[in-house]
């Protein structure tokens, strides 16, 4: 694990090298498309709290129904922080098993230091993700300036063998990854794209024609502005909600695409409320608790999060009561 | 002016008389259509800080040649908190005499106290105004809330002659008027719309979800989120750039209405950075120095507020570099 | 009211003029002794939201048995954004009547404008004020910097016939007066001192420090952290609560003075509680309600403010349990 | 690791007989003295990121001529984020092995879970520590209220054979540990005290006030606010300035406990800018550059943390100039 300082080097560069050849070869990293829409999925836990492999197949098989481009392990929603490196890798290669091919698998591999980010890329890779959803460090929020974070994502992009998908979750992290930065990032080969949860749609905006030569892909992170980031630029959507109405941000998604937009409109009015819920109203807990109204194994979160009061349960009731018989 | 209890309760009475027997008769509150672009325009200043009506004069000469559905007068870029009440009002007599009557004259009469507001809106009224825009109480920031709100702009409303606007302006206030109270003050006859600055386009497209019985306009109060606002179903803007680019603003309108998408999101793309600049890059001063290029009187402004340095200049101008020749 | 430019420039040096051979003849600015207790006294009401003048009068009586330094007449608590520029005049008129010459009166004439705080401190001396508070100017925050806060604050200080005292209260303004502008300040000959309500102490210990060489006088805005003031090298208060618990107040002051820090300290934790409830707790309706408790009158406050509910008296009286017989 | 749920009951319930016993047999928790100053020791690192033991226990030499009451180990100024769990156990029992008996090692074990804060805490215990620190979990903030932040601390203080120390670290977690919760919290008989780095001196005083009858340890966290801490009843520091100016930091916790008060003044207000330069002002790097200029191994941070720019190290140099030979 420490291996001398001339190892570590030789392995950065010979890593640096595969991507180059794989991206001058056959899938270039700025070929990945990512245009869709991803459920960011939740981690059953058993009643001890171990994760519980089983129930997550049982999601899986549930998921192949809808039409998903992908699913990204350990966003937000994955209590990953919760998780130990070992469950981290561990449930990515759960997922593989059980993800068709042509799903692609976006895996979380953020970390606070760049180093330990660089080591669970490669982890993450070998477990079979098709590109990596890196979270901003955000623990020492005063120094993370455009320089800092420019240099942490540039490592961890010239080190991966797969593409990058920068995450910036402000609710969570405190900090939003400027956009110099984003528009910097957005030219380096192995980066190819951003989940935006931060919601400030001038931003998207702006950052969609800042990229545009450089085919930077940005996703909207919450259901809550997702047509509005269509209409500006965004390819697709990292949505907690789809977790619960996958079939309905799914035809969202293709009625935006399809320029449909009175009925995008009205089908987007009706997803806020029950996307809020299950977002910054009541959480991971509340998006477990409605997956269980919907078919899916939610179950309990790792603690500290606690379960839903009874109030909250009949508030979520209330905000989902559109979509519930 | 400091009338006994009684001639004030009877005077509320005759005017909650007035409008109502207005809405019931001609042209009811509701059925005043916001829709279209307003720059909220800038008061000029003499050398000593005295309002340039002569240059404001010129001003609205050239802004008939634009097609803008009306004015809004003491929105926060009219500077109106560092006007007199009598230049308030004298700002909109001149206004009125110069503007056509086809054109709609919204004018600003918040103040910090509820009776305050009732009086400027009463001699906003008297001034010519075709309907007010009500800001938000903000200096007891702490006891704004939902019921301290609606009760203020319940107040405002009844005694106005006129149909209300509301006005949340974050950036500025330090407070956002809550979505319940949007939502409950929606259902108030004389209250059409509301003008949000905050730029949340998840909230827009929930207030005009909850309002939509009330047929309540929502109208964007920048021109960086302007096309997805109306993507989510506002039906307008207010846009501090539009008193440098108005003709671009006014285009952005139409290509939304009609469906254009595409060349929609080109011109909206184009628009953020110089919108950026005039409002909180650089502010009332930035906004006044690009007026001055485009063939409007802009100036300075009054103290506390100072004029940019040369490197804000600079930088202002590549902001604008796209639509200077 | 608005003369011409060359009057005016005259105008403000005589001013100058003024204040400079006040300064150097008898009472220097630099001389003012600030230190000690002072309440910023609440504006009590009628009914019908009318200054009620005579209840004011009766509570200067009372408060005439308190060892205040002096009143602060329109600090936040006196709800003076809700005043006419006549009513604040008005209300120092009748303070000054009623105030013994050794008590001094410190008025607040800050407003949005550099020229409309110039004018309302000029009104304001004539009406009897010894010095004056000056609040920052607040609603486009994004452009009070150091450099326009200095400028402003400059102006109205050179144009001041009397000594002029920073206010910064960031829970209203939404903006602390930045560290930096304090200092340059502080040099002003006829600025000589700070009231500061944002309650950092480690801010305040720091302006004490580098403003040494001026003489300049810290006065903490709040009863919540007096003695932590005093003990970094605060002279005096000017503390909502004082309007309540006078006599509490004025002991604390004296404790610290004399250097009874244990005393001190058991005092100034049992006064937290009820302060809190009185400022950012329930603001200056909670603070109305329970002066009343204490023989003062309180009475309502003008609208937007909203009486205390039922609920929030019940909190307020178990706040000052300890108080109360 | 994963042992099954009976088997972790068990041995919770004979963890929590264990420090009962101990509670109640010879060194009960609360009778655990925290009063004096702690550095938050930094660290080091090679040139290519890895823990230098080597310079950890020549820094811990010298730390030795210094009259601390101890040191505390992973406080956010080790970086121990950036550690790996090995590295955090292994850091501790190096410095336990090079620590005299009466220094007291309070080692930092939070985590965002609850099981791997109690898996770490009785790591920390094994390799040495006398205490714990332990961190707010932040990540999802959102949910992070005075129940879930209860539940998690009573779980860790249940499990743990020593006693816990609160931490409050705002301006890094994004989160205040609520006032509601440090009073119920220190009920407990194993947690002892809290580390404040927050700095709102009223908060502190009102938790010194409502934990009297536990005789709660408040320590200030940071060096800033010391002086007013002890003013208010806090009996000790853990501040980052210890690193570099201990003996300073100790005279001023000298003169504060023997009523000292204008002596303490002068010397706070010297220590407050290079304080502020070694947290808030360049953080950690900041802190291990001034490290280096005192005599002690400092160094490079881990990425993503940048060494200072010239202009930054220049600027630090002003800010300890009085220090400085």
């Amino acid at each position: 694990m420490h291996c001398p300082r001339v190892c570590r080097a030789v392995s950065a560069l010979s890593r640096g090298a595969l991507w180059r050849s794989r991206v001058q070869s056959q899938s270039t990293a700025s070929s990945l498309d990512l245009s869709g829409i991803y459920p960011p999925i939740a981690t059953p836990f058993t009643a001890n709290e171990d994760v519980d492999y089983r129930r997550l197949e049982e999601n899986l098989q549930k998921y192949q129904q809808i039409p998903f481009k992908g699913l990204v392990v350990q966003g937000s929603n994955g209590e990953y922080p919760y998780l130990t490196e070992e469950e981290r890798v561990e449930v990515v290669k759960v997922i593989r098993k059980n993800l068709p091919r042509n799903k692609l698998l976006m895996a979380g591999s953020g970390c606070e230091s760049t180093r330990a980010t660089v080591q669970l890329t490669e982890k993450m890779v070998s477990a079979g993700a098709d590109c990596l959803l890196v979270v901003t460090p955000c623990f020492y929020k005063g120094k993370m300036d455009t320089a800092a974070l420019v240099h942490h994502f540039t490592q961890v992009a010239d080190q991966s063998p797969v593409p990058i998908v920068l995450y910036s979750v402000p609710a969570n992290t405190g900090l939003e990854l400027p956009l110099e930065a984003v528009v910097t990032l957005a030219q380096h080969p192995n980066i190819v794209g951003l989940k935006d949860s931060g919601g400030d749609i001038t931003r998207i905006a702006l950052i969609v024609h800042k990229t545009s030569a450089q085919k930077f892909q940005v996703l909207a992170g919450s259901a809550g502005f997702l047509m509005a980031a269509y209409c500006v630029g965004a390819v697709g959507g990292v949505c907690a909600l789809a977790n619960v109405l996958g079939p309905q941000v799914c035809e969202l998604h293709h009625l935006c695409l399809s320029g449909k937009w009175d009925e995008a409109r009205a089908l987007q009015q009706r997803l806020i409320e029950p996307n809020t819920a299950v977002t910054r109203g009541l959480g991971v807990p509340g998006l477990k608790t409605a997956m269980e109204w919907f078919g899916f194994h939610g179950g309990a979160c790792r603690s500290p999060l606690r379960p839903l009061t009874d109030a909250q349960t009949q508030q979520l009731k209330k905000n989902f009561s559109d979509f519930l018989i």
